[in-house]
């Protein structure tokens, strides 16, 4: 049996979708919950999961629930916690999310749980697609996936567990850091590789689209992730902005030092540098 | 009834053995030749194509030939096709290529066959894989490919209306363009996604190549063709160093505009700026 009994989603998109679709497959018994903004997305809810109690009246969404999980965007995230901690809360609720940056959504987040028996502790599971919506919803998106969970000083006795437990259900691995090592770590596994999607694609066809009728399985690969939402990056890169200049400036010094051996025709040099990345490329395991 | 009646495939690759297996699906009655540099490689094709003539003999392999392809790096097509000019060649032979820059093979290789009957006319079908080698070779590997083809004004009468029909037989969409022409398209769709994966994937993981563990798929897609080789991609590069070189320069110049935007906080331009991307990747056909 789980050790959670009633639990929370808040914003039903692809994650919030995802979630719901994956926690009726792997935890059946638990209650589940979701909360939207607007009226057509609860009808939505109702319409895809019949048993999903669904509503835009979050005070009645959170009230006895053990989790809730917030699904939005992280700009809107404050706004909401603030308005669930004038709820009548569980005192064993943990409050988590899912967003793609820690250091602010935690330093803002955990204050507000502070005073109530609840607490916040942040979730990042590393999965995702460039499709966004409820209908792109899947019950495998968290399989194998990776979670880091964020704890900190603050974190409440009991929740790092609970929380490690209800993802690893889920299918998910987990991993610990700290708010401010995950947006390091994320820089440059995650928001680096968008970012160098979105470069590739605008170096590639900004001046001349047309070469497109060339293009073969390299340039898919490479961009894929460029055609991801522009609002909800837009809000991850600048949320994390320090890190991922950081990790563009790294970039930035790779690409010159490619450049000067194609000038100077280091052969030698440059079958080094393609090598080394190779190594490195492989030590991801093959899917 | 194809108008090829006797093909030589010179080096037996990922691409050489990909054409022997398509030509034998899709052109029955034709024969196929293989030349290989080493013993150990014509026992390789000879074990896998029972039905294939297969030698270290290239005045055996190319007599008789309508159809030559010149599969390995580009930096050995000269010394092979000046070895083959030196044979008995047929008089309606084309001699192609399959190698990934134009203008400079094209240069070299044309004036080759200029005094015998025989021709050259340059062939790249944009299709391959980070996997390498004979063993990785498939029968669909130019299915739906692009295939461009890059005449001149001393492409012989009748050559490209036959090596057009070739690679249509194989699945390829055909283009044409000159030499030059097609560096430019190629350095923008291939040879710069190439670069930017390998620079992905060095900026990512050189420091640290622990956050490897919290990779997800943007990651493993965006930087899967920095695992080609090593050595072929040295050679593409240099070859096509100029094309490649002012690629990278527009790469740079959007990364600095990326770094200017994330430092001063224009969110409003940052949106524009993944918005623009991604209406230039969604013209993309989904696969």
């Amino acid at each position: 049996m789980s050790v959670e009994r009633s639990i929370a989603i808040f914003s039903p998109g692809l994650l919030g979708g995802s979630l719901v679709k994956t926690i009726q497959q792997r935890m059946p018994g638990v209650e589940v919950r979701v909360w939207a903004r607007r009226d057509e997305a609860v009808e939505e809810v109702k319409n895809l999961f019949p048993n999903v109690v669904a509503s835009t009246d979050l005070a009645a969404v959170i009230q006895g629930a053990s989790l809730a999980l917030l699904c939005m965007p992280i700009q809107y995230m404050p706004g909401i916690a603030r308005q669930m901690v004038a709820c009548d809360l569980a005192d064993d609720l943990i409050v988590t999310d899912v967003g793609s940056v820690k250091g602010q959504v935690v330093a803002e987040l955990e204050p507000i749980f502070q005073p109530s028996k609840a607490g916040f502790l942040g979730s990042h599971p590393m999965a995702g697609s460039q499709h966004t919506g409820l209908a792109h919803s899947r019950g495998d998106l968290f399989h194998q996936a990776a979670c880091i969970l964020t704890p900190t000083g603050q974190t409440k006795t009991g929740h790092l567990g609970r929380l490690r437990t209800f993802w690893q259900k889920l299918g998910c691995r987990i991993q610990e850091m700290t708010p401010q090592q995950h947006d390091h770590c994320v820089a440059r596994i995650s928001h680096l590789p968008h970012c160098m999607a979105v470069l590739t694609t605008l170096a590639a066809l900004k001046q001349d689209k047309r070469v497109l009728d060339s293009s073969a399985g390299g340039f898919r690969d490479t961009t894929r992730v460029a055609g991801g939402d522009p609002d909800m990056w837009a809000g991850i890169l600048m949320q994390n902005r320090a890190e991922v200049v950081s990790s563009l400036q790294d970039a930035a010094s790779v690409l010159l030092e490619l450049v000067e051996m194609l000038q100077t025709m280091d052969e030698e040099a440059l079958r080094r540098f393609l090598a080394q990345a190779k190594a490195l490329r492989d030590l991801l395991p093959a899917v």
